[in-house]
């Protein structure tokens, strides 16, 4: 997922692995500028869109997962906060304008450094359309999810959840999850 | 915080700015290699850990905030889950033993681009010590917090919320924030 880290992006030298003073881990230094390149977890936020009973999914129009059915979500931004990137990939993928409410899930993915974050949230109108990423969007009844379709683990456990706890007929409970390589 | 992107890490070549085909935000791109350079938000993570009506909080041995006192907690690293940042974060910073709760506080920090996660958690026993970037470490009751001097508001913050929802006499709210630069 990161680019190759062969060289400093700050003044171009070749970089050299090896564990800083103070620190414990292999990083890539730049020796020419002293610089340390961390690399850091990347986090993918996103909503679950509800009108009435009914959740809005996106078919994929990219890869990967291209044609799969997923909720509205995507790469956090610098200068944003997790609730507002929430709002923006809602209208981004799906063009669609929502009442932000709790967050649903967090969902660590150690292998591909990535951790997800899924808000419960209310469409405020139906005039949702595909965005660039999206090849058609759909609301779902419970009984109607594509489950054999599901993009990616994360939304299919959040919807899961989701429907679990609403059928429980209780609050919706917040939880922190993690998914290994082959669960 | 971020090292500035003036050469590609990939390549060498220099990078320009500008917006890549089916994006909306200025990137740093390279021509030569046609690598994007994403910059994203990074993870603090971290713990509450407490010894009964309890709080271990360490004194910092670094900037920011030399001296003030803080919760154990740290920059999260690929490979890892946002519990296991947690568990070592206070292993290294507190060299203490939890057992890790649910999540208490998800802060969102735009304008220095940080998302800051604290867990509840239990200490297993009192053999905790300064790690490196700690001068000392202490248990607080409540009464005994020294607010004047805690070293970040989203700790300050988890802090509030607990002590609250403790005096509540309820259960423990996970809260899901944001703060401005000067908030």
């Amino acid at each position: 997922m990161n680019p190759e880290v062969n060289f400093c992006s700050v003044c171009g030298a070749k970089v050299v692995r090896k564990v800083p003073q103070g620190d414990s881990m292999l990083r890539h230094v730049c020796d020419a500028c002293e610089t340390i390149h961390y690399l850091n977890p990347k986090l993918v936020v996103g909503t679950m869109p509800m009108w009435g009973n009914q959740v809005l999914l996106c078919r994929r129009a990219i890869e990967p997962a291209y044609g799969k059915w997923t909720l509205p979500a995507g790469f956090m931004e610098n200068d944003e906060s997790v609730g507002a990137a929430a709002i923006r990939e809602t209208l981004e993928e799906a063009c669609a304008r929502i009442a932000l409410g709790d967050v649903s899930t967090m969902i660590s993915l150690p292998h591909i450094s990535q951790v997800h974050v899924i808000y419960h949230a209310k469409l405020l109108d139906l005039d949702f359309a595909a965005g660039e990423e999206t090849l058609e969007l759909r609301l779902f009844n419970e009984e109607e999810i594509p489950w054999n379709e599901i993009a990616f683990r994360t939304v299919r456990l959040t919807l899961q959840h989701f429907f679990a706890d609403r059928r429980a007929g209780g609050s919706f409970q917040f939880r922190a999850l993690e998914l290994q390589p082959h669960e």
